[in-house]
């Protein structure tokens, strides 16, 4: 594993809130006050963890987030609200740091309440076991379909000190984020050592959004729970203010788990990254991307092997906030060019043979202005409809 | 099989369009001169058959319909909409009518043109066999991926006299129609012996269209093909000018052609009725059942025999267009309550044992409003996924 931030404490203990009774409470925590920056999903029904969490993150100051995964907590009411804080509240007294600097995220099946009395000697263990060694565990226990844990980090030097930013991530379904600062169920816990404001930090973040976790999809729905925290802890004892370098860094690390998370999409097993240019903005050129990637009729027929631009042409066509002419649009699956000023060519069976790898590029040119978009999406299989009809037992 | 239009004729032959080489070119036709009304996509990316078929519709005169499947005629370009009128005039020619009074359909795999020459003598052979009683096989060569032909007629009695109304469909895939009068891959041809003006037949049609086609969905995803005419011919002697009788008749029609669709949508097992109210208009109501029905991961859920009341409440408040409490809503699916005031009970198995018929129903009460709608969708299953990985080949 890649070095992770220094100050920086992780573990994971099994609470038994999973049905696989495996690891399931992540603790994730920094030796040292820190500052924190949070986006969280805007979807209405909000989770009541986002509601304890997000007031909190506001503050600007906070040493760590405990997640649950297995139960999300969401649809639960007031009494989910006093749990989440209740859990919060467990998780700093055995710290012995104050309650508003905790935070807590959760994941799972919505509808159905936490057992905190159940899980509290789980959180205090989990507070017992920190280690600097603990981030694998921590990404293995906010895992609910994902098939592999999500780590990434970059080290960077700043005026001669090492800094790192590192970062898990959990994904696999429902996963269509559209987070805003202050306002994703992905969850990505970001760290650095560097020293860092809460207003740098909610600029850095909100700068990497649109082009990292809110340009995924491997569903289109999004979660009631999504949330990205970043903290930095100033261990290293660098200032990053204006730092392009961290920015990148972080950016970096965000693009790496947003990557992570729909190339282990429930039941995936390709990425489709869909390119848009020529667009007359960015937004519309983001939007047709998005168009493409919500279209299950294509996404099924790259998992049959099938470049079907057809689907892509009606996709776009279809999403009436994208400026579209017919007459101009071009489609290339691969390096295969499959339509041309709208017509579609006979390069079918050359297009199929540049299918199968581990990612396949659609690149879509509206040819009517300069904008342009990316979103990341997964081919649609049987076996994603199979994760969800039995997700719940 | 019901009673159909007096005056009108239908025929179905093998042309050689679609890859299984049955029946794919079917001809319906009055034996005089009739009226009509239709409604077309919203797809920008408008199939050749639309370019050239809605101009035609407008003149409010037409006596019939050729209708093609395997290849949808779109992507085609400029070529595509020769084809699409030369095709027309090759079926006019054979029947002697006007060119401008024969329209023309097409559905199948987007990309590709037809092989005009080819078909000519199979359009030539469509004119001499029709018949009263063609209707069966031009229901069945208007099938892409549909399992079963789609009939439906009514008949009532205008002063004293006799009237019917009687209409094809398929569907299949491809199906989120989102028509407008003067502008639907669904197909639908409905016809009456009735007597009616084409203003009649628009309104009627526009009038039913909300609560019908354009209110189904099987995958999200509106074709550039989509078409419903209707037609009306007069010979029953019966002018059906403001008869609220006629007009539900049609709309019976296209109701029971709407559900036929989506009971036979690709892969599906059960059919999803989604009503919601207490929205704040009947717009957003509709929106809200619209949110839930394109939302995959409740779809799963119902195939795999799991009431998932969150994914409902998720795909809601995920509906920016939706005025949303997450305090008052409450969702029932069969007869169960499962979420009341927003939060989530338990009577998950109880609400399980009302699955697996037919037909399941989700009734949302938003508590805001006198707001309502309805949408019809259907379960996703692995079957969805594997008929759309292998649909070119």
């Amino acid at each position: 594993m890649s070095r992770m931030p220094v100050g920086w404490l992780a573990s994971a203990v099994a609470a038994g809130t999973k049905t696989s009774r495996g690891l399931d409470l992540a603790l994730i925590c920094s030796d040292r006050p820190a500052t924190v920056a949070g986006a969280f999903t805007t979807n209405r029904a909000l989770c009541a963890h986002i509601q304890v969490c997000a007031p909190r993150v506001a503050s600007g100051a906070a040493r760590g987030v405990l997640v649950s995964a297995g139960i999300a907590n969401a649809g639960t009411g007031d009494a989910g609200v006093a749990d989440a804080t209740r859990m919060a509240a467990l998780a700093a007294e055995a710290m012995d740091v104050p309650t508003d600097e905790m935070l807590t995220c959760a994941t799972g099946v919505i509808g159905g309440r936490i057992p905190v009395d159940d899980i509290a000697p789980a959180i205090t263990e989990a507070a017992q076991t920190l280690s600097p060694d603990g981030w694998k565990e921590a990404a293995n226990a906010i895992m609910t379909m994902d098939t592999r844990p999500k780590i990434a980090a970059r080290s960077l030097e700043v005026d001669g000190t090492t800094v790192t930013v590192g970062g898990v991530a959990k994904g696999a379904g429902m996963i269509a984020p559209d987070m805003r600062v202050p306002h994703a169920t992905m969850l990505a816990f970001i760290t650095t050592d560097a020293t860092a404001t809460p207003e740098t930090l909610r600029a850095v973040l909100s700068d990497g959004l649109p082009r990292t976790f809110n340009a995924i999809t491997v569903d289109g729905a999004t979660s009631t729970n999504d949330t990205v925290l970043l903290f930095a802890n100033g261990a290293s004892g660098a200032k990053v203010e204006g730092s392009d370098a961290f920015t990148h860094a972080v950016h970096d690390v965000m693009r790496d788990l947003a990557y992570a998370i729909v190339a282990d999409g429930e039941g995936a097993t390709t990425v489709i990254r869909i390119g848009v240019r020529g667009a007359a903005t960015d937004i519309e050129a983001a939007s047709a991307a998005r168009a493409v990637a919500d279209n299950i009729l294509f996404r099924a027929a790259i998992w049959g092997g099938d470049p079907n631009a057809g689907r892509v042409l009606q996709a776009i066509g279809q999403r009436a906030d994208v400026t579209f002419d017919p007459r101009r649009i071009s489609i290339a699956i691969g390096d295969v060019e499959l339509v041309s000023a709208g017509v579609e060519k006979a390069r079918h069976a050359e297009a199929a043979k540049g299918l199968g790898g581990p990612e396949v590029l659609v690149a879509v040119d509206l040819g009517l202005g300069d904008g342009t978009g990316e979103v990341l999406t997964c081919d649609l299989t049987p076996e994603y409809v199979k994760l969800n009809a039995d997700y719940r037992t």
